[in-house]
């Protein structure tokens, strides 16, 4: 076999699109990565030779990548957090740490922490009944949100509550669940940043995310608010960062209210799809930058390349095959696709496409007339 | 295994640098790669799940990798081109076609196509004894350079050949030997071009390239020549393109005299060193294009994303270990690493680094510095 020496070995819990993408970056940098997939039908095992197959909630799985590797770190939230303090109480290395990785997977424990730091929040409550509903109801007012603890992502564990009835239909048994006040959005934004074992923090340009049935459709950069309110969400995310000492890239989920007010939505510890953009909007993407904090390296510039920047996400409808339509929808000058080498399924992401332009319009138009063209079948698409 | 449908399945005999690079263009288009490479050793290997493992001169090893692709391309020039002709009669699609291969393979054959062609090239002649090289020398004088027909990269192949003394201890016996003029160079540059199936056509910026021992060390874009000069070498570099019926990356070296003429060197017809600065240079990659024309696919726009791109070469030299020491070499900012995977070993092609800047000479500052921290004991770079 080979006699190179990589400059470093990550494993990554997860064999998805962002284990996929991370792999390409780390090629550059002559990491050996080695990912923790499935099966062969996972979107990164396809392109390493290294693929670790396994479970991501067995502890036995998550040990035998660990001990391979130099750094242990995370394409998704679903690994039980006690392994992960376990790996750590072991002495691997793990990054981001359990502890900050933990505000990703419990969404209550997230929205104490930041409630108890003083980071604007919505209103919340744990619920195990529907007494509990209507009392946070008094409080808040109907309709509300019903959210799962953990688990839940892609507008999967998600309900919208009109009333006293509604709350009456839930099945509360397992104390999963969150009752949360329907803020007045005005726009939903994401702000991604990343931070360095060292301490080092960089942040991408904010984007404007444009959600159908609660999946991330759009993102797109500038996001069209003002300086100063960019520059909270910047300053918002990167004091978070520092208070729960992440390491990676960390992605702030946050709504705007229509009085200009800030909310913290969700944490992701991870390269997030709000960051595909970077890839060939920024100068640094945000998987290469991930990649450099967990290894505690110096974190490349997140400077835009354009002065607009949009990525649509390719989600599967029926029973669509855009791969045979890759060649002609590759007509649209500048917009850049990326296939994640999955099985298509109504819902699931398949890939995505980014496009650089003057105008955030001309660069939303040019990924969504290339969206347009591998699924031909589905409805245009209407802002 | 996997139930996803790849958009296209391309074969490419070689496992090197340009097989790796391409596989990271390959992922986002949800194309299967099947590098042929020699050993898990090579560059390309341990980047993809589909390597077959065989020799680029064995027929039966090439016949296998096109039965089970789509089409066959190259990493390199070292396939034997008869074996190409027979797979091509066999009904394989090999893309360029085995005849315009040809010229990049065989030195006195493209001189010859060129001149006859009146594309502009140094004198040259075949020469298969001293008397030969005499004859020669009576028309173009001393000293005069000695070229290898075939097999000659990086300098090897070629000599300068001072006076009639040092034709007599030359051994001619195989027939491999062109003596050539030795041209007054004011500056070498390339053009790399791309021409897809269909005979669309787009060139790169003209880049200047650098050279030390016959390997090109650094380029720079733009290659600061007139604006009309540059003009002549990309309507030279596109006019051969369509003459040659080139499918796929070309890159065309010229040699630029004192006097401003313009004379090609070599041709390439595969993604080329002088062609690298495209990756994080400009909107499509030199990789990424060479598939879509290989597949007949529309070709993406060329445009440079910044005033100023350069690239510089890591080169081995003695045990320099550059992977130790990524990490450090990524302090420099928007300087963009690229390792290849191999051992190091003087002279062998470990990596290279790109940087875009407003100014030439900053984007090259930026490399050189990379690359003087990944290799510390080298002499630094005085150009």
């Amino acid at each position: 076999m080979s006699a190179w020496r990589p400059s470093a070995t990550v494993g990554v819990v997860g064999g998805g699109q962002l284990a996929r993408m991370t792999q390409q970056a780390a090629i550059d940098l002559g990491i050996e990565l080695r990912v923790l997939a499935r099966g062969g039908e996972d979107a990164a095992a396809s392109v390493s030779s290294l693929t670790t197959y396994g479970e991501p909630d067995s502890l036995n799985d998550l040990r035998r990548l660990a001990e391979a590797c130099d750094v242990l770190t995370f394409d998704h939230e679903l690994v039980p957090n006690r392994h992960l303090l376990q790996l750590e109480s072991e002495g691997h290395n793990l990054q981001p740490r359990p502890r900050a990785k933990l505000l990703a997977q419990d969404k209550l424990h997230a929205r104490e922490f930041m409630r108890d730091s003083e980071f604007p929040v919505p209103e919340f409550a744990p619920v195990r009944s529907p007494r509990d509903v209507e009392t946070f109801a008094e409080r808040c007012g109907w309709p509300l949100m019903l959210k799962r603890r953990s688990g839940g992502y892609d507008g999967r564990g998600v309900r919208v509550l009109a009333d006293p009835r509604a709350a009456d239909e839930v099945a509360y048994g397992d104390g999963q669940w969150i009752a949360e006040a329907l803020v007045p959005i005005e726009i939903e934004a994401s702000q991604v940043v990343v931070r360095a074992r060292g301490g080092e923090v960089a942040a991408y340009p904010l984007v404007r995310t444009i959600q159908r049935d609660g999946i991330c459709v759009e993102t797109v950069a500038p996001a069209g608010v003002s300086p100063e309110l960019a520059g909270r969400c910047r300053d918002l995310a990167i004091e978070i960062a520092g208070r729960i000492e992440a390491v990676g890239v960390m992605a702030v989920e946050l709504f705007v209210t229509a009085r200009g007010e800030l909310l913290v939505n969700e944490l992701a510890l991870r390269p997030h799809n709000t960051g595909h953009f970077t890839i060939e909007g920024c100068e640094t993407s945000q998987f290469e930058n991930h990649l450099r904090a967990v290894l505690g390296w110096p974190l490349g510039p997140t400077w835009p390349l354009a002065p607009a920047v949009a990525m649509r996400n390719l989600i599967g409808s029926g029973f669509n095959e855009p791969s045979e339509r890759v060649g002609a929808a590759l007509r649209v000058p500048g917009a850049h696709l990326h296939l994640y080498g999955k099985e298509p399924a109504p819902g699931r992401k398949l890939g995505h496409v980014t496009a650089l332009a003057e105008e955030a319009e001309e660069a939303l138009r040019k990924c969504r007339e290339t969206i347009e063209i591998l699924q031909p079948e589905e409805v245009p698409w209407a802002p």
